[in-house]
């Protein structure tokens, strides 16, 4: 937690000040940290892991379930549903360039993809599984698993630390590149309408980028405080201030309502929006945050003009195999 | 329902006659009805809704949340888990090579994979649509759908009957060929192990044969009477006869605890067992079955020459690619 608040302290700073932001485009590959190099196995054995309903108690709810990869990386509902379908109080953010996200959660209290993964899988209303150690004993008792963990890591290697290792390295090739933006950053200046550029420009001139800039517009800080200005109207409306965000986490004052800033990536393809998932379109989410994060009020055309911007950032989702699951011939789990 | 009852009679009459049957393998194609013949468009479309949890109410749930294509075509679970976590009384059938079934759902209600991918959709505990008026409705907001089924039927084609059948179509090409029963009875005699063709000796001695025969193992009669004969052991500890399977669709006292006959192919893979998916290994299912369908009492190693036999009815699944969904730009259902 230290390392947290040190970290949020430095980074409210730098992000308080505005960036002239270069525009980025995505990188086609994502770094990954040293103890755990991407590898072809490690990838294919994270994808069968991410894809698998048996690491939830009641074998119904897989990573995919609720950042669905056949879709926009989430699941489109303002909060996920867990096991025997429960639910929680915030929405499942993209899956998709979550490996250019310098921290993970909404909260952003998990500080690489590996810690990230470990997390939701005993989440009792999530993939409520009892403990890892009960996941790792499931794992082990499915031939196949110990066959493609074997590939990844050599040895006998079913464990925790190489579950979330695999997934992680499975996310990390999530990258969704040649959005009609990237198109036109590298030159194809038809890559984007009239008032798409017009929308791009006053992204930057209203003070959005400040935050949201970088190649995966979710920096240069990876916190900041939402909502800024209060305002009575939304504040009756949408309850922002309810979740207390990284407080919940430190239960440190200085840290409420303080949020990971989100990719803009695909931002069109993953309404509902907010932590709390509780605003249904993107014009309103554009509207709500000029109003409390930068206290200006957009005309209709503007927030038009910068919705048509964000559509823009949607970019290609790559073809992918299924994975076939490895059977445990003759019995099951639940 | 009068044609149904028709054809139980008939067929009741059929499936009391113990066949000498040859062994067949699995045709590498299903045959598809006159008004529904197979294209590639179709298969794209319908592999798309089939994996689409949009067209549940709540945005969770898919065809593939129970008939998962990523396992053995089912969701290894005793009942599935719909909407908000409801469950049912009965087990997913397995997806693969139900295009090989006479009849679908576990009480043969459906008389075609069209008929059957319109059941779940709309049913309150599955997947909890309202009515098919609402899932076209969602259908028509989402732009790639008009594209993808003007591609598969051509003009302005959203509708219920279209969506089935496209479904549909996509099903008939999920078979599993090449299981080592398919390889022996092609010639390779080493594909089976001793035991197993022990196992499948027994199979044709025991008379399991009566009604799983044929390419599938579910014919030639689609319907038989589960339990055929009363034991006060495994109906105090199973009762499969709470569930009055065919007569719960007909009202009539002769259906009682009439059920499709269900595939033996990946029978491994799909525990666990019988309507209720009450018994979770296979051992155990073959023990029960040999007693209350043939009134035979097995010796542990005749049971395990079956299973071993059994366990040679696992196909070979085929790679598929994950569709890609179309998305809601800016909104969402949920």
């Amino acid at each position: 937690m230290f390392k947290i608040r040190t970290l949020v302290t430095a980074l409210a700073l730098v992000s308080s000040i505005s960036v002239a932001s270069a525009w980025e485009t995505l990188p086609s590959t994502a770094p990954a940290p040293a103890d755990n190099p991407t590898t072809a196995e490690k990838v294919e054995l994270g994808k069968m892991l991410y894809h698998d309903p048996r690491l939830s108690s009641t074998g119904t709810v897989s990573c995919a379930s609720c950042h669905n990869t056949m879709l926009g990386g989430d699941d489109n509902r303002p909060n996920s549903m867990g096991v025997n379908g429960q639910t929680g109080g915030r929405g499942a953010p993209t899956v998709w360039n979550s490996a250019f996200n310098a921290v993970q959660f909404w909260d952003g209290r998990a500080p690489s993809l590996e810690a990230q993964a470990a997390g939701p899988v005993t989440n009792p209303i999530e993939m409520g599984m009892k403990s890892w150690d009960d996941v790792v004993d499931r794992l082990k008792s499915i031939h196949g698993y110990h066959v493609a963990f074997e590939k990844a890591f050599g040895g006998d290697a079913i464990t925790k630390d190489n579950a979330t290792k695999a997934i992680a390295a499975y996310e990390r090739t999530l990258i969704t590149p040649n959005s009609p933006y990237d198109k036109y950053v590298s030159g194809d200046k038809s890559a984007l309408t009239d008032q798409q550029v017009r929308g791009m420009n006053k992204v930057a001139e209203l003070g959005c980028t400040g935050c949201h800039s970088g190649p995966a517009f979710n920096g240069p800080g990876m916190f900041q405080k939402f909502p800024i200005h209060s305002n009575a109207f939304y504040a009756a409306k949408y309850h922002f201030k309810n979740d207390k965000g990284l407080a919940e986490v430190t239960k440190n004052a200085d840290d409420e309502n303080m949020w990971k800033v989100p990719t803009l990536r695909n931002i069109a393809v993953t309404a509902p929006y907010f932590h709390n998932g509780i605003v249904k379109t993107l014009e309103e989410a554009v509207t709500v945050m000029a109003k409390v994060q930068l206290d200006k009020d957009l005309s209709k055309e503007e927030v038009a003009d910068i919705v048509a911007f964000l559509n823009g950032l949607t970019g290609e989702f790559p073809k992918q195999a299924m994975p076939t699951l490895p059977p445990t011939p003759g019995t099951t789990f639940n």
